[in-house]
């Protein structure tokens, strides 16, 4: 990160509660971190990347589902055309969602994540998914663990599509990431236990979920939180409202050279958070401006 | 803890797992270790301790409630008679339980449990509910997190109910308290964001929920369980199954004397999983053989 006022920022507020005999001094217990993911730790242009991975599995389980060809939003899809397929709105969206996330043991995803995160491709830059990450971020992560935080994911995304390689990429262990769920059962199949993923959502991560996936989680109050979106609007003012010092910032698009510049987009605008951030003085990073490097492999 | 076969078996156990280049090797990250609460670290006798909150809470509240007086199952509770009360069935507890548990916020919720566990007091010994803990437990925690354990209760008990001195008395933060639960919901109560409670189940964190609790808390197998009931046995199959070195133990109420010597209770009972210990040679710790001190107070 270049050497800016949001920066600085970062850095006195990391000071001052880690200063022992400091008012604002946190214990290391209390030094709770949360992080978006979509946006916030890695890109989401052209689409977030769980929607590629939903195509992808379309495209390999349409041989089990002849009928998917005149089926919409299925026979869209198939063709590749990721917009006409989601113009069918939620329930076609949670749909696809279900033919290509539930059904399976837990185990079984978790190795079709790990399969598909090792080889697919990003389709501007041709990187793998996992190099599609912010190096500011990277080093963010690891600078606030050096000062005592435990850092989370929270992100609206799959739960189970993140844990599997999150803790690689992000140094984030799996039971420090929150996301959204389907439900599973516990069962017994050829005399040995699994968790099978059923088709019926549990829990919804964003938004007004996003307090209560913290919560539910991780059961205490963060003292700081970065996200990017409208959809992370909530965990802002929820971590705002704890007492002592706070730190809330998002993380602005503005870079269309290096990355993408948007505020308006199909899945996860930036408006009414921006509002809040400039009248409330949250810390706004642009890309453009305070970030050296965007991805790993950019070049200073 | 005494000397004996249950104490070396988790000994032998924690020095191959933590053995550098021994093929039973575990990486710090993968060392997940589950308790259940009632009954495995503190005692649930005469009732689970979470019952008597209720109760109390329900005396608490009876003036705003004059039609308890009259309507089951708060009349019996009122008049203390618990057994009456449980009778009831499901139904009724579950009323009670929305009735104590839900209608305030979190902030509230939590400074309610805090009160109370900080005053209320055992009927049988007279000591704090925190007291009423098992000394070979707290070093068996200690132990295992010395050898680069991450400890985690995987309770049928309230979750809100034990993070809010989990840490304190057990050292575990309530990150790492899984537990049962209501829905809690976002909300901009005089312009402060809040988590309220609602009278609505969430999940419940006991028998085959257990693996599911873990699995969405935590995302990955433990490699050791300790249970006490039936409520567990799940739990230890879940933990069974992975690969690798694999402990698995139940504590046996044995010692009438010291504490409780039971198998079958109302709520709680050990059958079927001491049959299944049994069978595939999972440790069993008899209170009375295996432990020098039952409670912290307690002389040797």
């Amino acid at each position: 990160m270049s050497d800016t006022a949001a920066k600085k920022a970062i850095v006195d507020f990391v000071l001052k509660v880690t200063k022992e005999g400091s008012p604002d001094f946190v214990p290391v217990a209390e030094r709770i971190a949360v992080f978006d993911n979509d946006g916030t730790l890695w890109c989401e242009r052209p689409v977030p990347f769980q929607a590629v991975f939903m195509l992808d599995r379309v495209k390999a389980l349409a041989p089990q589902h002849p009928e998917w060809k005149e089926k919409e939003p299925f026979a869209s899809l198939l063709k590749g055309d990721l917009k006409a397929a989601l113009a069918g709105g939620e329930r076609d969206a949670l749909q696809v969602l279900m033919a290509t996330h539930a059904g399976m043991t837990t185990d079984e995803f978790r190795k079709i994540v790990e399969d598909w995160i090792s080889t697919a491709r990003h389709p501007k830059t041709g990187r793998l998914y996992t190099e599609m990450v912010y190096q500011p971020m990277l080093e963010l992560l690891a600078y606030l663990r050096a000062n005592g935080f435990k850092t989370f994911i929270v992100s609206g995304g799959g739960i189970e599509f993140m844990r599997p390689w999150a803790e690689k990429v992000y140094g984030i262990p799996p039971e420090q990431v929150v996301g959204s769920s389907i439900k599973t059962k516990y069962e017994i199949r050829d005399g040995k236990p699994v968790l099978v993923r059923l088709p019926e959502a549990n829990f919804i991560d964003d938004q007004a979920g996003k307090p209560v996936g913290i919560h539910t989680h991780i059961g205490r109050r963060p003292i700081a939180a970065f996200g990017n979106s409208d959809g992370d609007q909530q965990m802002l003012q929820w971590t705002a409202a704890g007492g002592g010092a706070r730190f809330m910032c998002l993380i602005h698009h503005t870079d269309a050279e290096r990355e993408w510049a948007y505020d308006k987009i199909a899945m996860g605008s930036l408006e009414k958070a921006l509002d809040e951030a400039k009248t409330r003085g949250w810390t706004v990073i642009s890309m453009k401006d305070d970030w050296k490097r965007v991805f790993p492999f950019d070049t200073e």
